[in-house]
């Protein structure tokens, strides 16, 4: 390994001169103080030309050369036409004289971006430009997502981002009902983009203050909103649902048998989980009715798990399951898991979000006895995606199941109180920064737009009663209303109205949902899920969490179904 | 549940004009073609006022109101003069008249970002800006981090963002050396703006189509690149290289024991584990020098573990290790691994990079032996976090370790190729979007910087051997050069130099690092980390993965831990 002589580098330069930039007149800066706290608008214009400082004092002196605050004073930049042809990323920053192009490239890219944020919310625009895995991959007009070995221009990049926001689905898109997450909420937006641009890590608060304290302000508030005294107890920000409940998992068993961080499994008994038959997990299955499980099926199944000599451990209760929107009933699973001493998990991903809300959250009485919640704000509350997280009302027991007492990574002798390190709570060492956009949206918006979101599926339901082309699956079986923003049902095509029930008509009606959602798509004109469940044939399940989407976005989902199933 | 008459919300439109837009004449836009794709820069005005097409025709007949194609034509926004004092997230898109405020709102925060991109590079500029955390918390000259009851106005909003980065660490700044992921790369931030603004998820092709097929097409190159067979294999991007190594030991144990997946872990014997005693997990360590592996060590440790009952199932090879960037000898260690059956991973969470390069890929000769590869473009390639992949060699398990064929979340009778769908290989449902930006990077760079990171650590060596100030860990124990970008030191300060070895040295010294870190996250103007390791007291861990800094920047930070420890 050759120690060869010191070269300058693309980016490097001469260390004598390394505390001092560049004079900046060669760029057409328009320099204005873009901030508006207290003082309104005013143009403070500088050079920093001639800062000769010595060393020592060159940070403190920085000030003296600022004819005000150096935090408050924002640049304008004026966004040029720039021929991007000839340029390539290593002229970017840190490249000699890659300001202006940086900028630049940066500029461009914010207008195709918000060209895209103008037309997600317009309806004349399509909800996706459909084409099939083969197509794409063989190239669509000069779009190659094949990685070459040649380094592309920056038009090139640029056009490369345009055609990928082309081909991609509008999640945003007032008439995009297909996921639980969905809608582009500004203020989230915002928030990512920060987040992106600050690239730090929550592992440490010595990278990430105010971002860890953040999460921790945050986490306090949504335990004082499950009902946890004093918002006391413990959580982090997870990737996601699945991660989160993975952590309330390892957490109870470590409750329970703690000895199995270091020795294992084998260090515990065969333990058990209780879950919802609708939920993914294939634990215990408990029956339910109204699709909420039942207690007393739960509570025999625990008495025919320990006559088995296994050993009943942990207990979810879902709070909105995916498909149906249901509530299990909390308090009295409770109760349960007192009377046999065991953990009580709570699965909000989904309906979580209602503990914002003085009108709906009495859906999850009872949450308060949990031993430890999940909730993801990227569901309900329209944070973009990833923000899910664990709350856990022990506190200390996070750190206890996952710290490895790494002095290579946390070290107990800095100088600030290391307790607000979250790294040796977390299963990952590098956790994205997803606090943000939450903390952001919570302090510009505090009530969530809550009503909306149940007012137009209530709508839907109505809409779906009064005609007789669509059949809504809760009035079917139960006669009741859909407990959250889920609303499933069938389309009904002439040709199957009447016909008495039976296989074939099963088997007709089956698949005209994935029918439907084919055409759809090709047209792209909307987007709303379908599956079969259980016994139940293929049927579209609608959802609403998208705070764009309006009463007439959901009649036109209604008539779009049926302009395309209509001769089914 | 009342279902209430239809009212009007902030974003509800006439739904007799849910297909049109109002009219945008009240806005002040500048209407430009910002597109660059071969025809250059052009201007293409138009207007969509009384857009009265029926409701078939909207979406084909979109494209004749258009003199260029629609995908091409972005507008330039204007940015002016706003007071956001008196505008609200209620204000922002889809409300009524949303979009002016929406864009000036985004143009605004661009400004902070920008502005903040600029600052990260300039040398003159801190890298942070240190407070405790009860400081933050008590609110620092207005910002407060507590969440109130009361919506905020955008003008506040926009200030809490410029505080947000303002008391935050610059990891892109050339002298930030504190962390294995560091820089700020132009390219990956683009492409985290663009990512955000589709945020969208990689559960399904169906709604990320474009993103699943970058994701499968990068990841086929990565396995190109380990070498394996027609880069045939399988993978998935995961939020990190904890749980792309913990994908690793589900995988491996289904392989073995698949009968896991249903009946837990009482399925399976005493499954053991093997790794590095320079690796965070407490599973059988096995001993090493030079910081790699001895491979007889394992053998030893297998053959001990079956004696005692136990079944050996895994072994880790890491490939460049946290603190000192060590390489363990792939090839010896799976020979052992075919010898005995076991299923041998390799951790690239931080060396994978190297493959990437001709001149240093022979540090991971023997990967293409592995069942398993994690690699973090988040590290070394300086990807922004979160970029993780895990690397299978075995098509189709994952699926068969994950997958639950949960007819609610995957459709199969979908119009498309449902195999492009991954959400079924996950532990998660929803999957972040953390290809975007890799692949961008990757289309617009190919051989990513590789040589300067290695010109770079050279040169520290370099500068530490000539200087009696500072002692090379790599140089006491054994006269090498590290083997990675890691270059762990101790600084020396006069009262210590000429001490005999003992106690009191010992102790002293171990106190210098966090002292000198402390003064220096005061003074704000470099970070480094440190950290004890086994028998050695605190030293200072330097790592390049920052392609901006250079070599003044490492003359700046031992000068810095000279100045700042010079009198310890």
């Amino acid at each position: 390994m050759a120690t060869s002589e010191p070269r300058a580098t693309g980016g490097d330069q001469d260390p004598n001169s390394a505390n001092l930039r560049p004079p900046s007149g060669t760029y057409e800066y328009a320099w204005m103080h873009g901030c508006t706290r207290k003082l309104g608008m005013k143009i403070c214009g500088f050079l920093q030309k001639n800062n000769s400082l010595d060393e020592k004092g060159r940070l403190a002196g920085q000030k003296n050369l600022l004819s005000c605050d150096n935090s408050d004073r924002d640049v304008r930049f004026r966004h040029t036409e720039t021929d991007f042809s000839n340029l390539f990323a290593r002229d970017l920053l840190p490249a000699k004289n890659g300001e202006e192009p940086t900028i630049q490239f940066l500029l461009e890219v914010v207008d195709i971006l918000t060209n895209y944020v103008k037309k997600t919310f317009d309806r004349s625009t399509k909800v996706l430009d459909f084409h099939h895995p083969h197509q794409l991959l063989e190239g669509m007009e000069g779009f190659n997502l094949e990685l070459s070995d040649q380094p592309e221009s920056l038009e090139q990049i640029l056009v490369d981002c345009r055609d990928t926001l082309k081909y991609g689905v509008r999640t945003g898109h007032p008439r995009f009902f297909n996921q639980l997450s969905s809608g582009l909420d500004i203020i989230g937006l915002a928030g990512e983009w920060l987040t992106s641009t600050a690239n730090t890590n929550m592992f440490t608060y010595e990278i990430a203050p105010v971002f860890v304290l953040m999460e921790q302000l945050t986490l306090k508030k949504m335990r004082e909103m499950i009902g946890w005294p004093g918002g006391e107890g413990d959580g982090l920000f997870s990737p996601g649902g699945a991660i989160s409940n993975m952590y309330s998992v390892m957490i109870a068993r470590y409750k329970y048998f703690p000895e199995v961080k270091t020795k294992g499994m084998s260090a515990a008994p065969r333990l058990v989980l209780f879950t919802s038959e609708h939920v993914r997990d294939p634990t215990y299955l408990i029956k339910s009715i109204l699709w909420r499980v039942i207690p007393a099926d739960l509570e025999a199944k625990i008495i025919d798990a320990k006559q088995k000599g296994y050993m009943p451990l942990f207990v979810n209760a879902t709070a909105g399951s995916t498909v149906y929107g249901a509530f299990d009933p909390i308090n009295e699973i409770a109760d349960i898991c007192e009377k046999y001493n065991l953990w009580l998990h709570v699965d909000g991903a989904w309906g979580g979000g209602l503990l914002m809300s003085r009108q709906h959250r009495h859906k999850l009485s009872g949450v308060e006895r949990a031993n430890s919640v999940t909730w993801n704000p990227h569901k309900m509350m329209g944070v973009p995606l990833q923000c899910s997280a664990i709350l856990v009302r022990e506190k200390g027991i996070l750190a206890g199941c996952n710290s490895m007492c790494a002095g290579y990574l946390f070290q107990p002798d800095k100088q600030y109180d290391v307790t607000y390190d979250t790294g040796d709570k977390a299963i990952q060492c590098g956790r994205h920064v997803d606090i943000f956009k939450f903390w952001l949206m919570w302090k510009a918006k505090v009530r969530w737009r809550e009503i909306n979101w149940y007012f137009l599926s209530f709508i839907l339901c109505d809409v779906n009663k009064k005609r007789p082309r669509c059949v809504l699956i809760h009035c079917v079986y139960f006669c009741v209303q859909p407990q959250h923003t889920n609303v499933c049902f069938w389309y009904i095509p002439p040709s199957l109205r009447g016909m008495p029930d039976g296989d074939e008509r099963r088997e007709k009606l089956h698949r005209v949902a994935p029918k439907i959602k084919a055409m759809m798509m090709e047209s792209g004109t909307t987007m709303v899920g379908y599956q079969p469940q259980g016994t139940k044939v293929n049927f579209f399940r609608m959802v609403v969490s998208n705070s764009a989407a309006t009463q007439s976005d959901i009649d036109f989902l209604i008539d779009e179904i049926e302009r395309l199933g209509h001769d089914l």
